[in-house]
């Protein structure tokens, strides 16, 4: 099978492309041709996802296109866009048919149910990476940059009823065999792992009321970081409510109190949204998760930057947390 | 140095971002946003560059950052689209800063001279490997799409008073070991290889003139065919034009004749613009070549879908030639 066929066989998709208006030519031609909504900015990220270095090689090749595309719809989340389609730069080592058709399901399942459908992309031969790059749109001032958050500001975390930071952490830990977990703990924390759930809908219903947003993928202490240093604030964050949080749902619970907190703080591919808002939005904001179908936990507020970054215990004492997250190089 | 370093030293300019209209935010959120003119369509393409198979992992690094982006300038040229900006997705095995210094400067110098600045990208480790995808816009009746060729059109490729297809095939042959070139035809057949200029201007400039396009990066016949294909039609190739070009420029008429013709046909990654046009365009045609610098030559014509592709000699009589293009499966 040529390059032509595999892209014909996995990757085209006309007849669904006609049902996009904003599409109005994919695949197949030396450029898509892309209208996004008029009055509103291009939002645009890339995530590259490399074997043995973002996922294990003997992942599920269905999991995998889904990770693919969620980790770049959840940048989009970030930053309140609506998603508008996405190119894929897919790096194969041979032609694997069952490969590439799970993977393609995976991938297009996602796409559908975000309606973001593949527009684009090259296919080549090398060492397995998938590349994405997604495009959406955002009225220009109500883009949730990450330097907009005001002293007194709320900090929230998103998640659901099952899902909150820290579990993917523990997914993680489970794939190394450094941890044991039960049959549904771990199904949970392998799903998180594998399988987010980007924010999407979270993001555009936080337009207008979030000051400031990203995406935890590297680990909530560390991602925080980039919003206060853009916003040139500081953070006292409550590890009571973490602790709460990671508590009331599946997976931490199973784990020693002090992994617990660490997992929650340091523990990356959460893919949940880090906000922040005036404290005269808080009902606004529970209700704009309500009907982006998560949850919004209030796990701190926004400081001077004097006071960098703290985290506070039930007595109020400064925490010494070890720093950092995940780091590349 | 860690990801987010090098991402400020080599990948992130404030100061020239802030002069381009187009860009409301760069490097350094969660995603880029990009304002593309009111009423035109955006044009997005991607290509990667993997070690050991688009490029040998010894090339310069300056003339590799300068081909990473030229590839996707070249889909955008194609498609008559006018650049607006690009992501990086760089997978690196390891932080080398003379080479990523290099690769900077190959990479933002072009970008700079088709004021298509960097907007944001994705750095990760794993094997070399060079993603871009590339963002352009063009009113949406204007577009060059490869469906549009007519029966009876000419058919023309770009060039210059220096550069021709197959010097670019010679160059490879060249880095195999495989030709001998004096210094002067070695120099313009690496140039070629290496540090292809993508007809940007060229694209626009065809913009109304040309009835379909594309670039020529796998080899005039094979890529000739997508337009056949898109356009339901057949094409006659006049081989002795395709020679006479060849032979006015350096580096092919050194070759043995037999190579000559096999390299202008076969050849890749020429980057030359491939497209038709009525025959009443031909003047046109020629002072949009003009205006944007470069030449364009007319090899043949479009004919009906059942004579398919031929090439014909000085007397008329077709031409046998081993089909397709460099394929990567």
């Amino acid at each position: 099978m040529g390059e032509f066929e595999l892209i014909a066989s996995y990757f085209t998709r006309p007849e669904l492309l006609a049902r996009y208006p904003q599409v109005q030519l994919g695949v197949g031609d030396d450029c898509a041709l892309l209208r996004p909504p008029a009055g509103e900015v291009l939002a645009i990220s890339t995530d590259t996802l490399v074997s043995g270095v973002h996922f294990f090689a003997d992942v599920a090749p269905r999991t995998l296109g889904h990770k693919a595309l969620a980790v770049n719809l959840s940048d989009l989340a970030a930053m309140g866009a609506a998603p508008l389609g996405f190119t894929l730069a897919l790096t194969l080592p041979q032609v694997d048919e069952v490969w590439l058709a799970e993977f393609a399901a995976g991938l297009h399942a996602l796409a559908d149910a975000h309606a973001c459908p593949l527009i684009g992309g090259d296919t080549t031969r090398g060492p397995l990476a998938i590349g994405i790059t997604v495009l959406g749109s955002v009225p220009p001032h109500l883009a949730l940059r990450r330097s907009g958050a005001q002293l007194g500001d709320d900090i929230y975390i998103s998640g659901s009823a099952q899902d909150c930071l820290g579990q993917a952490r523990a997914g993680l830990a489970l794939r190394q065999g450094e941890l044991a977990l039960g049959q549904l703990d771990a199904q949970q924390a392998l799903q998180r792992l594998e399988c987010p759930s980007p924010r999407v809908a979270l993001g555009q219903a936080l337009r207008g009321l979030a000051s400031s947003a990203l995406d935890v993928s590297d680990g909530l202490l560390g991602d925080l970081q980039h919003i206060l240093r853009a916003s040139g604030a500081g953070a006292v964050l409550d590890a009571p409510a973490l602790l709460a949080m990671a508590e009331s749902r599946p997976v931490l619970p199973a784990l020693p109190q002090a992994q617990r907190l660490d997992f929650v703080c340091h523990g990356g591919d959460d893919y949940e949204l880090l906000f922040t808002a005036a404290p005269a939005q808080a009902a606004a904001v529970a209700q704009a998760a309500l009907a982006a179908g998560c949850t919004a936990t209030r796990i701190g507020r926004i400081a001077l930057a004097a006071q960098g970054l703290q985290v506070l215990d039930a007595l109020g004492q400064v925490l010494s947390l070890a720093g950092g997250s995940f780091v590349h190089f």
